[in-house]
């Protein structure tokens, strides 16, 4: 049993076309029906303004999964703590022995998520965008957009958060990195009016984006809810939405975007929602025109967990001699 | 973040009065209503003979909690490996943190789930016995018996198993390691007729005990059943018990043995069932005269895996130097 750093799963896991790549498989699977997915198991803390999520997929035929945990404590920061940490175990399907753990402090999750956002841009997006927008300025904020960029070629990036310095922030290093153009916006409506494709990261408990500021050629993926309590697009988003599209229908009915949407009548049955994988797969269309609006909740799958999990362990023990 | 081995854990925790007390004191916890205890995460893989299992439970108040992955893959002896395996984990309650990794193989998973046996008997069999009996011959056969010894004085120890050969190791073993007569019985029936406490420790899926041959002042305790298709106790035991008892009835009724009694109607619903944890904090009463038939359900509850993970911890931290 191999157990792996931070550091040297940094070396070999990225935000790069390999990771859309598995991203993708996984996805697919799911939509296949290959996946054994069980709820996720939540334990909240809210004492602690903390909660710890267990994540697992079994792909049926594949001779490992994982089983993740993810922390988010968000009193953390005033210690001098990042909020969010977590470590991913991996065990063999034939033994059930554990193969691996890998103790990422979360950056495969941070990794998965934002592919998972990539991919819903590939497929819902315009093919032609100039400007994107950003609604957050947080890990995801910067890990979305960078993976987005692989996806999309765009000049300008819009970005909003509560805190302006932290914007600001976000602004100089971003224009560095990715040596594109960032615009601290005044409002979140700024950013929807101005930009082709918006991505939501904020763990926010209220709307932040309303439907009347949707344009035609819109793009929203929303991230940031993945529990029932967490909600950052107007529900009447998704009865102007032309598409919609989830990770997994029945989490996102009980945890993301969409629940919020059936309990106040937008959505009454989940017959026209449909998932990534079957678009991935071909079964389902994506984006087919530029004026359609399509909007995309991601509440993260433990299926994203397992491919990225056997990915970075197939190359930690290929790349290092022990 | 500290990462121990099985042969460190095994030093510091043991099947003792002190591993009694801790049990007891989650089962207390959660009779009064101070556990967050979500409902067990299961992976089956059905295609390999096995199964992953997720529990946890947050004893409110405490600043960490286990979250504990057990495997039972059941063709693993065939190659050489055991059945069962697994390891817990500990967070911090205040910040998510991975305070440690204890990598036990399922070591204190089989004395938490040995002690609350241990427990049953004590507030449930008659205080007086001569004979105990045990159905099955693994290593839950072994620690049930060794725990039960810690509460109740008993000269012979009655062991069915259906392979023949590994009842009579068990019972060389057990003779030298507890210094009392073990007899290989033929039949489950002669070791319930023969004893006056009969655990089952097997992961049978059609009833081994029939409801005929209960005799007055019986105490069994059915531990094998955590699944929905397991099964160890013939339903119609429920109906002439006279006291029905279990660790967390969500749980039982789920997955345990009054699964199958409430689908037969022989239980219709929860009203005349004790939780051991009732009893340990004096809000029900246990045995009350020597008379009785108890029935104990045991599922194995995510408190238990808190409670030893923890003292696990507390006794390596404060005995080792790091």
């Amino acid at each position: 049993m191999k157990i792996f750093q931070e550091e040297e799963i940094r070396e070999f896991v990225g935000v790069n076309s390999k990771a859309i790549e598995i991203i993708e498989e996984g996805f697919a699977a799911l939509a296949k029906g290959k996946v054994t997915l069980p709820p996720i198991m939540r334990i909240d803390i809210p004492e602690n303004n903390g909660e710890i999520d267990v994540k697992t997929a079994y792909i049926k035929g594949l001779d490992t999964f994982a089983i993740k945990v993810s922390s988010g404590f968000f009193n953390n920061p005033a210690i001098g703590l990042p909020s969010l940490s977590g470590m991913m175990m991996l065990f063999s399907t034939k033994t059930g022995l554990t193969e691996s753990i890998l103790l990422d402090n979360g950056y495969l999750t941070d990794v998965r998520t934002a592919i998972a956002g990539a991919v819903a841009a590939k497929y819902l997006a315009k093919q032609n965008v100039q400007s994107v927008g950003v609604i957050g300025t947080g890990t995801q904020a910067r890990y979305q957009i960078e993976a987005l960029s692989l996806v999309r070629q765009f000049d300008t990036i819009y970005v909003y958060g509560r805190n302006e310095e932290a914007a600001k922030n976000y602004a100089v290093e971003m224009e560095t990195k990715l040596g594109k153009k960032v615009i601290v916006a005044k409002s979140p409506e700024r950013v929807v009016k101005m930009s082709e494709i918006v991505i939501t990261t904020t763990p926010s408990t209220s709307p932040l984006i309303k439907a009347e500021w949707l344009h035609p050629g819109l793009h929203i993926t929303a991230m940031g809810s993945d529990a029932e309590h967490k909600q950052e697009l107007d529900e009447n988003i998704f009865s102007k939405a032309d598409l919609i599209v989830c990770d997994v229908k029945s989490q996102c009915f009980r945890l993301g975007e969409l629940h919020h949407a059936k309990e106040n009548g937008i959505l009454d049955d989940d017959k026209n929602i449909v998932e990534l994988g079957e678009i991935i797969t071909g079964s389902q269309l994506g984006r087919t025109n530029n004026e359609q609006i399509t909007v995309c909740d991601l509440t993260g799958t433990g299926v994203q967990d397992t491919v990225i999990a056997r990915f970075a362990y197939e190359q930690l023990v290929t790349s290092k001699v022990f």
